[in-house]
């Protein structure tokens, strides 16, 4: 069942770059959701490629179909199936991959685990297999939203050397970073993570990144010591995307290099609720939410297939030299916080229904 | 089933600080293999506190019995039972705490989660839940061991500002790293780091660190696309460790800033099998290892509980203050190394005895 | 995750009676089996309804997509999603359905338990559902066939009062079955059930049957103690089918007639391996396959929906009659062998795939 | 994890006849709930043997202690775990089981299996590992009798051909059973299954005997769709008994020959909910609780080991004789109504908890 995810509200994603489909399957979704194809569109709309020259050319509509699980427009309680047929498919471009392993890609270790794969567009490890994950996470957020306001916004904070700088991130917006061409809401260095994804595109290469991401209006008490804490299964949902190298939440590695008394987050209570001051926690204490924004930071490392020669082996023994073609987003990062929203969002979901058990 | 993790090879944890005994099941272990409680107390021994000023002052045996699960010794195949009864328990030590919630502890999520907690030595949320885990990572890497030659080797990497210099992790091992109080292999390096921790302790405070993992002996193919993923399971387990803040695998955050060009490790066969001649990628590739060692690093926060006096709230509502009394390690990350072993040890073998099913 | 089934080779149903589709993903199966739309069909023929007086006159073409998972004829060891498009609907037929509870049925069920319920045609309740559980079947049955020459039997053993008589059953075959319009090898037998049949829809009733399972070639040491005990797996997918009431395996509910002395069934060795001269306990001790013949015996009840006037209530309280219109098996014991067949084989290839691991 | 049992109120058994000891871990429970020993205790001195001539001589005190999750007399939300240290154990008395596989017995699938077993008492197959059920069970129904009222009764209805005659199960009672030696609640049906039991122990043989279950108070909407069904997951739970080879739900097999007209059970509102005037379906239809009872009836066969000599094979291969020593029940089936309440109890728990997601 690895390509499950969640208890209770649980998510099955299937299909291949090439193959006729991809999709995915939510079991356990609580009925009576209002829910539409369109909900579902306008996260796909913002993952889908081919919207400039920041990402891969490859243009396909990636257009939704729910094949079950509504009824007079909401959850019947019952499985949602999504499917997205896949278009614009140009096989001949992958020919030489069929032969010669990517260097940075899972060719090789799809051919070590599965005996051999589909080499057509990287198969399963596509990035492909990410539109059943924004599916089923338009859903998650959907259901948070109604039952808790919950808003789940990740931007690009890093692109190779070039730094989001600090900024308030309470006035944040969807739109202010969707206005970026690279998703980062501060013009200026938008401006220069574009140049450099151009400069590495114009010289064959690609270029990693960091991404952010913040969740606003968390329940308290979401998380289940001790092996699905919070913080554990969004590790695993964010290092499960491809290209993810490294996550981190609050203050993160940061919080290595402090003291006890600096890195505490003080506690008060206001006469409602108890909040803290700061956040270095970003969120989640002992594997449990605390009611404070959620804020982590992904590392994306740079897209493996690259157009300059790269010197590898083939399947057969060979080796030898790859020069790949195909369309390949130059920094992955840039097309990456839809997706790391949609995993934090099935996190939550499914966590706040493991929960309600506790109301005896 | 929170408590629960692995899909074949799994373990479930159960105990608090002070409570009669805390223990694990490891279901799923193959029969046959040769298992006594001396494999098992080495680890806890290395766990231990009380072994010196580095860590908390608690002195416990942790002698391990074996309650079920092996016969003439050798596992049966049936669920292994592992026990240790606390000992040396002085629950008036923590009167305080049920009082006022420890700012960066716990303690107020736990209230917000189950209504009520455990506040005697942190409960459930405590660190000797760990022992549980180093009761089933002896079995794993035991199990790993046999079959593969696997190796599980962690070690603190830094301490608050304090970094371990790179040195060559060919020739590392266990005995260089214990022979240090910190768990530093490079000699300098430790004495730093000793003193830093030394001056928080003085201080009435705490201080982080990180840890680096190293795996060798891999085999190939290990890791379920796409949740499952090798990387994606090392992160949830990683960051269910009390106090660790984030998770890195090869050049992690530093991928982020780096071209495909440097980043892709290239592949060659050496005529028998394939190898990467650099290991940004850390042993893994699109969610599968490549035979190449594992290595991972982990971001641990500074101890929340300090001795110093911390504005804070209580269970009523009241703000005040916390001076925490009790003995507490000033750096969890020096007890951590065989914790991270242990938890990489349950994702190997759990991923190694799925992978056998591709064995038509 | 209610809709998933297997922990190692498994299933995810979904889909509607009346909705756009139905379908199913397998994950788990291993790579390198081939495997085609045909495949799938030859099964799904089998269950289609419209082949004649004894089963519904809804005509249904049933066309399967294979929608991921296969690549040149062949799984890749990632999901196969497996797709049928609903045709045929009227859905004005189902309009009673809608205020009236059908007594047997499971609408008021959904209703408590969803707040609501797709009405049309039971929804996710029909036995369309079991389409997506057939295409999964059909994936277990080819890969057991395959590593262990296991085959499936399953027909119907009484309807209402008419018992099947005792036979050979090492001669019997999936023709002598499917020869008879309802399922029943013994051609007397069989005459007198299509008359018990024909009676009750004449009378615009329904009639319950019995089931039995033979399973030959089955690999000996399947089934997980405690809980996934082969038995008990295969009691719970049975009775997950739809109107399925009783499991028994072996001589069931006969053996707590017996002595033990009588019951117990003999061991020998024959030079090679081991045997049970005779086989009460179908093929199964302790939760584990022996090798041995599986056999085993399911419950049918009538179908709910029928023609004639029944009492009920309705969805706002009010008490009334309803005489369903629509189109309905009048026993849905003669559709249920292939389903029987597709549920074991999920099962089986779930658990030969689970004991690999103890090949060391 | 074959071991473990439930999703959200998950039960986790180990333990052999013959080692150290037996127990459970119980994850999920909520928190709050008030629990002591003597709540466990009270059950497990009902499965308990040493009771008299009708079950075996083995005199054990099967002392339950709860290790942790409870503080302050309630459940604390983290994992509850029971061990019971086995005492009064003659593992000379099984020598020659070592030998000879037991016909009827899981030795032989167990040597199959695992290559080789805890040969002392039947080792995991014992029916010590159900001593950790009752634990577990005791948790759960004192749960469900909190929330709902929810009432678990079970009793022998048959032993060998001796058949318990209809009664009025609306006055059943726990004590009316326990005054049975057999756990008859009829007194002539219990004193000749008395005789029957006899004979068969002065026989050298032992018997088969089926069991009824009731459980009132049932909430309804509980189960959940397609293969976590209510119906599905008791037969799971009752066949993982050891010996238990039949079940049945409702009218169950009864309903196989019977007409929808008789056997659809009418639906009726009384103003504040809906009932049904029958209850042919055993309180589930589609899977889910409709509220009224849950009937369900299981089969046991007799017990494998007896005294008289059978025909056998040995581990080496060799076919002889074995005359079994030792201390066994002549029949299983009255010691099995705590067991089937208690698994009949946490299937219920589960489903109640999952069950919470739908409230929006």
């Amino acid at each position: 069942m690895a390509s499950t995810f969640g208890k209770i509200f649980s998510v099955t994603t299937w299909g291949e770059s090439h193959g006729p489909a991809v999709g995915a399957v939510v079991d356990g979704c609580p009925a009576g959701l209002p829910l539409c194809e369109e909900d579902i569109q306008f996260y796909l709309d913002r993952r889908r490629p081919g919207q400039g020259a920041m990402t891969t050319a490859r243009d396909e509509k990636d257009k939704v179909r729910i094949l079950s699980g509504v009824f007079e427009g909401k959850t019947t309680g019952t499985p949602i199936s999504f499917a997205v047929f896949n278009e614009d498919q140009r096989s001949h471009d992958y020919a030489d991959i069929e032969k010669w392993y990517r260097p940075g890609h899972a060719d090789l270790c799809y051919d070590m685990k599965y005996g051999f794969r589909d080499y057509r567009g990287g198969g399963r490890s596509s990035a492909r297999e990410t539109i059943g994950r924004v599916c089923a996470g338009a859903v998650a957020r959907k259901f948070l939203a109604q039952v808790a306001g919950t808003e789940f916004i990740a931007w690009v904070d890093s692109v190779g050397n070039i730094d989001c700088p600090e900024f308030d991130i309470g006035t944040l917006t969807h739109e202010s970073i969707e206005a970026s061409p690279v998703r980062c809401p501060v013009p200026e260095a938008s401006t220069k993570m574009e140049e450099e994804i151009l400069d590495a595109k114009k010289n064959a290469d690609s270029i990693g990144g960091t991404v952010r991401l913040l969740v606003r209006g968390v329940p308290a008490a979401l998380g289940e010591p001790v092996f699905d804490r919070l913080d554990a299964l969004l590790a695993q949902a964010m290092l499960s995307i491809p290209a993810c190298k490294g996550f981190e939440i609050g203050s993160g590695f940061a919080a290595a290099r402090m003291r006890g008394s600096r890195h505490n987050d003080e506690i008060y209570f206001d006469g409602k609720q108890y909040h803290t001051r700061t956040n270095n926690a970003g969120g989640c204490v002992g594997g449990i939410s605390n009611g404070e924004d959620i804020l982590c930071r992904m590392a994306f490392k740079p897209t493996a297939t690259i157009a300059q020669a790269q010197k590898t082996a083939g399947r057969g023994g060979e080796n030898g030299e790859l020069a790949a073609k195909g369309r390949h987003d130059p920094c992955v990062a840039v097309r990456a916080p839809v997706i790391v929203e949609s995993m934090a969002a099935i996190v939550l979901a499914d966590l706040y229904l493991q929960q309600k058990r506790h109301c005896l």
